[in-house]
């Protein structure tokens, strides 16, 4: 078959869903109406740790229109505790409430001011405990405890048997070396060195958490869910409720933003605990406020060593890095896992010695936010690079540049190597951000670069269906949560079946149908579910070209696909005739199957991703030194992408993440108080608003080498991660001062000038 | 791999949705409400045949709460002809009406009530026209025509080819020939020959026709509807409204029985339609009043001549027959066309002339029944052998015997041979009923065989999808209406896959999800959707083994399935395991793919069935000679069936086709007056009660000689054909009295019983 060039891959066209998300038709899962659907509320901790001395539910279960009122007590029915690396989360706390806005409670009754009156009838009796706020808090010697017995193993292998050890909040360690640090440090030509703190910040999406849970008299459960992967929710429901994965039924509709904090479970549980407690189905959409108690990024402490040798070699990186998991591990062990492998950023260095541990508090607990810990790690690094540079007086690109891992380096012995080319991004930033050193306009000028590996091991199955007509079906199970994800699927299959966009349908994710995909996040949709999409559809196409070399009397190689023809320099076999072929009458369909699934290569532990995302970021800032704001006023992000699917789709992914960077940067920061949430509101948390969105600028990298469709590889988090340090080295290039806490508020900022003036008037 | 005895295929398991049935859990069509969800009604013809001189909706229109009122001229923007032989109904009467009961008009308003109060503000200026409500009518020379142009092309291309002549009544002919049946006939020692008449019939649903639709903004529409065939739905839609087949989504839930008459189809344009008119989901659900006026059997007058051998050898048939199918073709054509073609029934014929027509009458369209035109002419041919047997004096199922035809034997050269054995089901309904020439108490007996071939071309596929604990899904599109589609097919998964049954789950059929499948119908869905879905399923086997080959290093052939794990006589690796090897994580799951396209053969026009449905039923007779009132005391049904998947809902299943075969032969027609349905409502018309159904005993013949699953083949229409002609043929030899009309009133029976006394009192 003869080559022929991209028609519908690679082409900024408008997404397939936009028509039914301006209009407003979109449907989220707290669109859906069921018959009989109860309508349920939580009630939650006031304390930040607390004992449950009684939970007395009787008066609400009486209040009328109430149709189940469940406490921890009374899930002794299923098993009640979930989490993907540990299950240690209970579905409502039991004997012990761990974490402000913990639930401990929750109603379903016909209505939700029903189900809110009858909160207001439930007493709980609380005995507050000592809590552990903060990492310090935690990890101080006699520190109370947020969990005192060992929790069971997770959906996890590997990290199940390294479960937290009891008598100490230290929920998992993660250590990763090769060579010898310690020496190569103590013979560096420059060493720098220093103490790097990220904020705990809610991903804030614009749709809050939400389940609706519906049982049949089969034992098979259903839930609608908010998240972003459905198959982790049914295993989890499935191990909970000992129900066959086969019936149980994650729905997800579209998804109203998720950046990770739709990943695993989260009110599916309780939504299915009150259904089955109310023998109807059962609605629970959480407000914004009650976001902010289900999860948020891990906020970190980072310490970090770089050794250099005089011409500025890498010669040694030493992370001693903390997170803070809150009351619950969710995810945060891999978090921690994934992030602190990848500790070194994109650099070649012989020795590192990386350790990372993910840290209880009593606190929101901490998961999965994009970038999944490496803008904790990348904000030590990549200031550490510009602090280097400085004290090398080296040019801050120049240092990078020298140290930068090539293309199909390995990134470590027996790991993925390198698929993209961090010297053309690093290039393409430095020019479109104007970078040169003489200019004293360059002064405001910053950069950083990222390297994040994917989940590995990274399955996705996908079935492709061509019908009679020639128009096509894609099953697969990426969630479309605003990335595009489904135009995207509807490219490749578009693309490889060689018809046009608006005749190819992407179904709904559902597990009952439309096949496994492990999860929506760590960038790899388009990568490994569009593998899958592409698999698929080259199973069709084969299955094509058998019939019509069979019908033309021509070898398939002697074939091609055109718009919606199997055709050859003289003849033209519409589909419709080809299926009429294969089927002996108009009738019947093409259904073919892809499965992605590359296991796990022989990278060590932390290791094995499918593809690495990588990306440059740029910035230029200004700020006001009465007040010590800053302000980005131009920000340029490169992404090394292999092939942009949909450049339109792309750059909306990557305008997003630097704005949703530029939000720890500057503004957000979960502020607690006494172990109160201060700001967990709309009105009170400050995320970026249009006006702070600088000249903003996203350009890619295609050099089509991608493990994805057509060299696509994975996007849509890397833009996020150079953020901070970007910002932060234009700052410290600017004012000469250099912060090491997020985010960069007007106060901090107008604190390290201060401190700068008194230091040394003037001076850079 | 060893063989094992069967587990789960052939036992009387209950089915699985036996729960939700019997609780009232079960959704079907009518069951759903969609969101700001319309309600349709429709305005009918009061007229059997007339002109529409004006249809004025406007002051419906202005009624409050009506959101849509549609009348035919109002359907330019689609193509509003639909019908699988020939597109000739519209979906709203335009220019004329051609049966009473036609829609003429329909509104969409915010609720029923005010939908049926808008019909009152439609004025209909009806100008009546001669109508033809007989065969005899309609083929009289001179006779009001229904047509007055050629149709439209359907969806079958080889009916499209036959359309009707303009200016007869004729809508098809078929004629089948084989050898030189006129001099056959002319040198036959015994020749019989007779007029008989078969009633139109009402397929009596205990759900009327019901369909939901939706647009959505992307020009895609959904239709939740009582179809026996979503995929035939779906391609006249498509044709209709110009979408992409992928873009149109036919969802069955469960179905309140079909008996064919919701294939094809039948509310769902109008549905349609009106939603797309009302800019809202639209839900049209018929009254069983409405049902009558939608479909019914097709009436028959069949005369036939049959010639035989001194000795009893057959030597010819001939056969006219012409069948009423009312004022739309619907699927007539094919009834016709399939029927006569097997005319001649299980015996081996030297000499045929086979000629079918089927006629357009002034009357409810006639289209697919429970025996697709067999039963009228299984009602003349076996009726004449009795009437041969008599005059031979012969034994008449000996005279049967003597011309069976043998397993293996071909129906006609070059169609699928004969694969059951007529006398062992012969031999065993004999013996059930007590057959003896000998006894007085033999007189009330009679008996008859059937033989119909199944829709050909036939396609069905499936897909089985194996989960990570082992547990199924299987996504097939045939389509539970009670006669236990999805317990079969889950046991057929569960014997290939070696799982319980409780851990396999059938998908509802749904359009964008589940794959082709041709229809429900036919006998059909065990032999071939059960056969893709157990080619699915060896699919998933097939891979299952190859990675448990790999693992425990041992050749597939040396492994076998057992209880959810592949097993050797010391290794057991369960599914889990296996999936676990094969992706390298807890994730993933192995997709089967199941393809069955048998083509058409080279049988003759007509022929080209995948299989034959074989039966005899045997009856014991009683009369009540003052009243002419039958009984039917015992009745045996003798199928065979090649294996019976689960014998409780085969059994089930024969038993209704029993009772409805004695509906057409003791009680049920659909009586005309002036052009006017007399009896269509569930007060007037008379199907069989509880207490008119006999000593009831089904058997099956099990050779395992089928082509479905296992040795199965289809069964359910069969018991049905042969009711009327034992029935008559117990009454005859009973009374001596020969009828020729169905049904076998007490009017008709009283009457025939004083023309034989009037003629020779005393004798038989």
């Amino acid at each position: 078959m003869s080559a022929r060039p991209l028609r519908v891959v690679g082409r900024p066209l408008a997404r397939i869903d936009a028509i039914e998300k301006v209009t407003g038709r979109a449907r989220y899962v707290t669109d859906l109406v069921l018959p009989g659907m109860a309508h349920a509320r939580v009630l939650r901790s006031p304390y930040a740790h607390a004992r449950l001395a009684r939970v007395e539910t009787g008066r609400a279960r009486a209040l009328p229109g109430v149709v189940a009122v469940l406490a921890g007590a009374d899930l002794t029915w299923c098993d009640p505790y979930f989490g993907p690396a540990f299950r240690d989360r209970p579905i409502l706390a039991i004997d012990v409430a761990r974490h402000e806005g913990e639930p401990v409670a929750a109603v379903a009754a016909v209505d939700e001011a029903t189900a809110a009156a009858a909160l207001e009838l439930i007493d709980v009796d609380y005995e507050p405990l000592a809590a552990a706020l903060t990492l310090e808090d935690a990890l101080a010697p006699g520190a109370p405890l947020v969990h005192t017995r060992e929790p069971l193993a997770g959906h996890f292998a590997d990290l199940s048997s390294l479960r937290p050890r009891p008598g100490t909040n230290v929920c998992h360690q993660f250590h990763f070396a090769r060579g010898d640090a310690a020496t190569a440090l103590a013979s560096a030509d420059l060493v720098v060195e220093d103490t790097f703190r990220f904020p705990a910040v809610q991903h804030y999406a614009m749709e809050p958490h939400a389940a609706v849970a519906a049982w049949d008299e089969t034992g098979g459960l259903t839930v609608w869910a908010s998240t972003q992967n459905p198959y982790s929710v049914r295993v989890e429901l499935a191990k909970m409720f000992d129900v066959p994965l086969a019936r149980i039924r994650i729905v997800v509709p579209h998804l109203g933003g998720g950046f990770g904090s739709k990943t695993y479970a989260k009110l599916e549980p309780l939504a299915a605990a009150l259904a089955h407690a109310a023998g109807r189905p059962v609605r629970l959409a959480a407000s914004a406020a009650e976001a902010f108690q289900t999860v948020r990024r891990c906020s970190a402490r980072v310490t970090m060593r770089v050794g250099f040798g005089g011409d500025g070699t890498l010669a040694a990186v030493h992370c001693d890095a903390q997170y803070d998991v809150g009351a619950y591990a969710d995810i945060g062990p891999r978090v921690v896992q994934k992030a602190t492998y990848t500790a070194t950023g994109p650099y070649r260095v012989p020795h590192v010695d990386l350790g990372g541990a993910a840290v209880y508090t009593n606190t929101t607990p901490g998961g999965a936010f994009r970038g999944f810990g490496v803008p904790q790690l990348a904000w030590a690094l990549e200031s550490l690079f510009d602090v280097a540079a400085d004290r090398l007086g080296r040019d801050p690109i120049d240092l990078r540049r020298h140290n930068l891992l090539g293309h199909g380096e390995a990134f470590a012995p027996g790991d993925t190597p390198i698929d993209g080319k961090f010297e053309e991004s690093l290039g393409r930033a430095a020019e479109a951000i104007g970078w040169t050193l003489a200019g004293a306009a360059d002064r405001g000028r910053g950069l950083a670069t990222m390297l994040k590996a994917s989940i590995g091991p990274s399955v996705s199955e996908a079935i492709v269906r061509l019908h009679a007509d020639g128009s096509v079906s894609v099953l697969a199970s990426a969630v479309e949560m605003g990335q595009g994800t489904r135009t995207v699927l509807a490219q490749i299959a578009a693309e490889v079946l060689a018809v046009a966009l608006a005749r190819v349908v992407v179904v709904t994710p559902d597990t009952a149908i439309t096949p496994y995909d492990q999860t929506t996040s760590s960038s790899r949709s388009t990568t490994m579910t569009g593998r899958a999409v592409q698999a698929a559809a080259e199973d069709v196409r084969e299955q094509l070209l058998r019939v019509g070399s069979e019908a033309l009397g021509l070898p398939a190689s002697d074939l091609a696909l055109e718009d919606g023809a199997i055709v050859t320099a003289t003849r033209r076999l519409a589909y419709p005739e080809v299926l009429a072929r294969r089927f002996g009458m108009a009738g019947g369909e093409l259904i073919g199957r892809g499965v992605v699934a590359p296991g796990r290569s022989a990278a060590p532990l932390g290791g094995s991703t499918p593809f690495w995302e990588m990306a440059v970021g740029a910035a230029e800032v200004s700020v006001d030194e009465e007040t010590g704001a800053v302000s980005v006023e131009r920000y340029v992000s490169v992404a090394d992408v292999g092939r942009a699917v949909n450049p339109l789709l792309l750059e909306g992914q990557d305008e997003g993440g630097v704005v949703q960077g530029l939000g720890h940067t500057l503004f957000e920061e979960m502020a607690y108080a006494d172990g109160h949430l201060l700001n967990g509101t709309l009105l009170l948390y400050r995320v970026p608003r249009a006006d702070d969105v600088p000249a903003l600028e996203c350009r890619f990298v295609e050099n089509a080498d991608g493990a994805g469709p057509f060299g696509a590889k994975g996007a849509g988090e890397g833009s996020l991660v150079p953020v901070s340090p970007a910002v932060a080295n234009a700052l410290a290039r600017l004012t000469g001062v250099r912060l090491r806490d997020l985010p960069l508020t007007p106060e901090r900022v107008w604190r390290a000038l201060r401190a700068r003036e008194r230091r040394a008037p003037g001076a850079i």
